[in-house]
């Protein structure tokens, strides 16, 4: 039987080559870790690119199962082409999100970091160290991008 | 009998809430024009409105079957926040166009009048009085955004 009070909650770093996603179960404000990886493509095309994230993304989805997707929020960055870039991804992320029903929660970066640290000014040190602890992942190998998807994953299951 | 010489050109100047469309035929250098709209859409979230946007242009493309796509490239923007909304429904345009195998050229708003009026720095005047001139649609009463949608697919095939 359905339990109401546990959710699978989808973290998603958007990125355009490479997008970190965490996979985790909130049981009311506790997170369990269940997965986590990164989509890596390079194809020849911004259009086929983004096509390769899509697939990539919508496997994820139709074998986890989510019920919720914590995205990052773009704030200004330094170089606004890649930030452009970025944004398509998400753009992309967000249409997959509506064709499944799923609800979204974007979270910003210094939410992210308040959610997992206590501190909006936290260091990337600071998060991957709380996300270890918060989910009891210290003995797994986790990949950078992958460790923010799971921050971003924690920070939705707290501000949803 | 599939003439190669012609290809049919869906230009799209991309918009979250309002996004412009216009469909020419193009023989050699000269353009014909098709069909021309605007897809206005107002979701409640973000990601339902992306949807919206996909599904109108699903079902564009499937009725035209375009053999290209041209599409506006995004500049800096006073205002990041719109400029992020924007690129986010480009990210949407570009997967339709990988997932029909569309190709897609990418075009600065400066190309655009260039190509349309010999003068990147035109007004935007200039730029409607020049797409009515060169697809013979003087008669037509066209919105906006569907104009500067056809200088696109008019540029598209020039810069091709």
């Amino acid at each position: 039987m359905k339990d109401f009070n546990s959710q699978i909650i989808l973290g998603i770093d958007p990125g355009t080559h490479r997008m970190g996603w965490g996979i985790i179960q909130a049981e009311k404000r506790k997170a369990t870790y269940l997965d986590c990886g990164v989509i890596e493509e390079r194809k020849e095309t911004k259009a086929e690119q983004l096509l390769a994230l899509y697939k990539g993304l919508s496997a994820l989805i139709e074998k986890h199962r989510p019920e919720m997707i914590g995205i990052e929020k773009l704030f200004f960055m330094k170089n606004q082409t890649t930030a452009m870039a970025v944004a398509e991804a998400r753009g992309v992320v967000l249409l997959l999100a509506a064709e499944n029903n799923l609800p979204v929660v974007e979270v910003a970066p210094t939410e992210v970091k308040q959610c997992v640290t206590g501190y909006g000014q936290a260091d990337k040190k600071a998060v991957t160290k709380m996300v270890k602890l918060i989910l009891g992942t210290d003995k797994l190998k986790v990949l950078d991008d992958a460790t923010d998807a799971l921050a971003i994953a924690i920070s939705a299951m707290i501000l949803k």
